[in-house]
């Protein structure tokens, strides 16, 4: 199976007539989950590749990743982390979780509280949720608005042309500096949800994933599922694209996450540093000092 | 004196054409500082109209202000700073000073260590020198950009363009989330640099104020200017002026600082927050409680 071959139709590099509804959440390509031994083997060797390639990520030391992911409740967003990067080496990926803004984050601008975690090179930073939520829920409910401090008369529609320019913007700023940004949208469908959420409810060892807020979000599905579109349609660029993740199935859209990372990575070309005559005579002088002693 | 007058002259809105030779840094507008009396005394006033709208600026706590001090060495900035800001309540401001990056700064994104500390929405910060030494000491020796993993093939002449640009998007942000950004460039004369230095030198009680490094970086003088001037066209804009504050007098400067910065806070137009009459009425009801206690 070739990297790309899988990883693109799902990738969203200009959101242009984007339109969420051309996107089926039980896609799975053209793979069967009917043979589960063989989809657990993809994933499998995906891991491990994704595991070489953060090691010499890591050495390499030119270049960022932040891995943002986004979708509703109920998606796969912490499954998708625990089962992606489980294999790899701790000491290189960060995993932030933005919950409801404390009044300090409010009292700043909106990217201040993701800001100040973002990857230093070498490293690959994942944010559960992250800035987008302020073009997502703030969006669904503007009331939010109020304990940012933005007043009534600049609570109108361009202030969220503005939110979707100045994060583009940040965004190419990171590109500059060598931090690349990879979104994953995890689009799960409606009764997919409900059916998670039955899950929680009936399995003692699930309830404690369920909150009650959940249900009351679910409500706002439709405005959801619009400011979503018009997120990915405002936001998916060349140097930070949206990918539109199928996640009725979980096994797919793990693979789809690796995927895409992989891709990514591999496309760097990155290789081990390699050394100089001289530090290669340091080396060995250093190996004879050391037989010596 | 009318703050606009005094101010208009030195504030570039547009880096259009802009020519630091334009600029004299030993003007004074119209005022002599013959009368040392009466230049005290403006400033002093200057001070204390900044202590009063500083306090309605943190009571309203709509707004933040970040106030950006570039310069050469010894033009000034710590003088202003203690000089412009020691009466105000150090609760509503506070100062940082950006020094060589340390080795976890520049593994980040040019604009982490500053974007950490941007204000509040109503407090004031200084930044003694900021993110625009990436394009002043940088520019000038381009052989720190190896420090920030900045390969050679990227270290053309597109990427000042680049950062101007990056840093031109990341004050329009701020302002949009009113974070209003006031720069202030400190134009000393080379001479004016030389009887300071001189007097570092010569007076015990400066002495620590001198470094040798001070006069490694004055041989880079006439590199300097042709940065900061091209820094001061690219980024001179509506929600982020430049003042061109000539350096040479002390008196003058700070006082041109005081009134640009008391110009900036008059024109919002601020008010101490009125209460409701439900709140009137709720402190009604608490001070009847109290006095029955």
């Amino acid at each position: 199976m070739k990297l790309h071959k899988l990883v693109r139709p799902y990738l969203v590099k200009s959101g242009h007539n984007f339109r969420l509804k051309d996107y089926d959440p039980a896609d799975t390509h053209d793979l069967k989950s009917e043979d589960k031994a063989e989809s657990k083997a993809w994933l499998e060797n995906g891991i491990s590749r994704l595991v070489e390639l953060q090691d010499i990520f890591g050495a390499d030391c030119s270049w960022g990743l932040l891995i943002i992911l986004q979708g509703p409740d109920a998606a796969g967003k912490d499954g998708t982390i625990k089962h992606v990067m489980s294999g790899v080496n701790p000491q290189g990926v960060d995993v932030y979780s933005f919950k409801t803004p404390t009044p300090e984050e409010n009292a700043h601008d909106f990217l201040w509280r993701t800001n100040r975690v973002l990857p230093t090179r070498g490293k690959i930073n994942i944010f559960n949720r992250s800035y987008y939520e302020e073009v997502l829920i703030v969006r669904v409910h503007p009331k939010f608005l109020e304990q940012q401090h933005i007043p009534k008369s600049a609570r109108g529609k361009e202030l969220w042309q503005q939110r979707y320019r100045d994060i583009c913007n940040a965004e190419e700023y990171l590109f500059h500096n060598r931090i690349i940004v990879r979104k994953f949208f995890l689009n799960i469908s409606k009764e997919e949800q409900k059916r998670r959420f039955i899950a929680r409810l009936d399995d003692p060892g699930k309830n404690w994933k369920f909150s009650a807020g959940d249900l009351e979000e679910r409500q706002y599905w439709e405005d959801y599922q619009d400011a979503y579109e018009k997120m990915i349609r405002h936001t998916s660029t060349d140097y930070a694209p949206w990918t539109i993740v199928p996640a009725d199935n979980k096994w797919f859209a793990r693979l789809l996450v690796v995927a895409t990372i992989n891709d990514t990575l591999e496309r760097l070309k990155l290789r081990y540093p390699e050394l100089t005559d001289t530090q290669r005579a340091e080396l060995k002088a250093a190996r004879k000092k050391l037989l010596k002693s």
